[in-house]
């Protein structure tokens, strides 16, 4: 039988990410590929008591609820994210089905065919099958160690007019980049001069290593309502609540929360209930830091394995928060033919190449150091050494 | 400050339900408006030992999940749905964020800017609201009361080849109608002649007030495999939890999936696993039982005053379940312009108008029984009805 799909269908791509961990949730793989939070940090008993909570209190909390979200949820956050330096009103805040919907839900209201939207290169893979679901043109900005190149950045918007850039400035997925605060500041010059919204996506935000060196947030800069900021409980707390906001611009969040109620009416009213009593009644800052120190760790055994491995031009950026390393081989290695190898040997990880707007780096991979416990990163790391080391002899 | 927003954003309409029951949420008014099921009902023990052992019995419930449904909730789906005539397999059900989603992202992978696509007048406004933000050409059937007018039917087909039939078949929102069984099968003969996908929309399905009464669904009845059918949990167990599911061509599933892991990655799986829980572990059927009890009875308190109202020319349609009357006033009564008055008297519905693709009849209204107890369907009748007979007087 045969169907007429949309023309937008053929801009659907699976992600390769989510296609290997189906393949590597069977057998005794040890993986680096998913972005997965560490399990055993789920705070359950709280998240128990909080549902408990949630479900038991109110039955309006049982009842169907408002698009834009639980008033008190949004108060919450407001709060949370001015102590972050973030202003906003519970009004100007959207709760989404994870920050994901937070990033569709713009590009349904914002993009037509053809609307170039800026980008890093490489970025977040799921946010790219989402800007191209929407038939827009993704054109990348060059990149160094503190941010985009301002150059590079100014020319790419005088001449190609984008509606958008999109960033993930802080222990970005995938390369663990952050930009520094004069890049931030400069990025923020640039969309006042030539009126370009930016998109700041948010979820490794809290998981920073050194508290020191955490830079603020590009929307906490912003002066002039051209920023919308997203964020996620789903590092910090757990995915499965399926719980992200966005915060910005009235207009925009407003525009947003009418698409959202065509979409699926409103996120899930009991696990906001249960956010707004556990944020209450539990210490997550505590928490946070407890995720913070042990993905520190893990971090530190990776990087001291990868510090040893004997491959010439190897290199790799050392994060300073997040949940990856980011990977880059030789030039003759080709990280989307290894992984086969790679899965013969029991580990996985993810080729950095899909990653890539443009010029994709085939020599490139992600590596997650938060899902694997140090005595599996190290069984892991030696596995994929080895597969590194063999393939070098014979390059 | 002025942002650019996508031409599309121009086809999204705030719903007028949802906009009136903002301010009737306020102060003392008896509210038919909404499509809300009674809060006394929710099963809170139930659901609060389901959500208990989502999150105590396996940290795994608590990490990201797959998009097209946690594996036990499909199965379960399936075993309940074979009960009801439906044959499936699991890997053809994806789990939505209520059936709304399943609209929306069925329309997604489907339509193109001008694609026609049939559907009953009146019909679900927010079903409309979805089709149109798609820049769909949405077109009207004749209806009479076992459904769709055959004529009418194919003529349109023949001529408009649309791309898909929606219909809500069974105890329809708005007008609470349910199709005969031989109209079905006509439906799903010319569906086959012309090769046409129809979209069942079966959210109120489980709550019928004679159960020797309802026909099979019309994807029960499918062969051929063009029949794509929604549901949800939203009516039988909370609404809170957004839980929905569809049922379909693999192909066609597979697709939305597809578009489902951008949109959203995957629905909340706490409140899935919670679902495969209540549904071992509690009566549902019973439940449901109860329910219908209940409805029935406010539906009959409803009828009977509806019945004693002294309007020349009202007319109703008794709903054999559901939640809704659909009551048609003499042609002088604008019930748009009525609403604000029944407010100021303390009652308020919603207008039939929205409802309609075309011919919007606007001496219409949907009247809702399940939402107030039988004292306040009374009080709210006696209020509605003073303002019907008040404003006849002066026609």
């Amino acid at each position: 039988m045969k169907y007429g799909f949309s023309d937008k269908v053929k801009y659907l791509k699976s992600s390769a990410v989510r296609d290997i961990l189906k393949v590597i949730n069977q057998g005794n793989i040890i993986s680096f590929a998913g972005g997965l939070p560490e399990e055993d940090l789920f705070p359950v008993d709280a998240v128990d008591q909080a549902f408990h909570k949630a479900v038991t209190s109110s039955k309006k909390s049982l009842q169907y609820g408002e698009t834009e979200g639980v008033p008190a949820l949004r108060e919450a956050l407001t709060e949370r994210m001015a102590e972050k330096g973030l202003q906003s009103s519970p009004e100007d805040i959207l709760i989404t089905s994870g920050s994901q919907q937070a990033i569709d839900l713009f590009s349904r209201v914002m993009f037509n065919k053809g609307d170039v939207i800026l980008t890093e290169n490489p970025t977040y893979l799921a946010a790219l099958q989402v800007f191209e679901s929407y038939e827009t043109n993704v054109v990348a900005v060059d990149s160094d160690d503190e941010g985009m190149v301002l150059e590079d950045l100014e020319e790419k918007i005088a001449r190609l007019k984008p509606k958008c850039i999109y960033v993930v400035p802080t222990y970005s997925n995938p390369t663990g980049k952050v930009w520094s605060l004069e890049r931030r500041k400069k990025l923020l010059e640039l969309a006042y001069k030539y009126h370009v919204v930016i998109f700041e996506d948010d979820p490794y935000g809290e998981l920073q290593f050194d508290t020191e060196d955490a830079p603020p947030s590009i929307a906490s800069l912003d002066k002039q309502n051209l920023v919308l900021y997203t964020s996620t409980f789903s590092k910090t707390v757990v995915p499965a609540m399926r719980i992200g906001w966005i915060v910005g611009p009235h207009q925009i969040i407003r525009i947003m929360a009418q698409a959202k109620q065509a979409t699926d009416l409103h996120t899930n009213t009991i696990s906001q209930h249960a956010l707004v009593h556990l944020l209450h009644d539990f210490d997550i800052d505590a928490h946070i830091q407890t995720i913070r120190d042990t993905y520190y760790k893990r971090m530190l055994v990776m990087k001291d394995l990868l510090s040893k491995a004997d491959i010439e031009g190897l290199e790799y950026i050392v994060p300073k928060g997040g949940m990856f390393f980011w990977v880059t081989l030789p030039e003759h290695f080709n990280t989307t033919e290894l992984l086969n190898e790679a899965v013969k040997e029991g580990v996985a990880f993810v080729p950095g190449a899909p990653f890539y707007v443009s010029d994709a780096q085939q020599n490139t991979m992600r590596l997650n150091f938060t899902n694997s416990k140090p005595d599996q990163i190290e069984e892991g790391m030696k596995r994929l050494v080895q597969v590194l080391e063999s393939t070098n002899v014979y390059a």
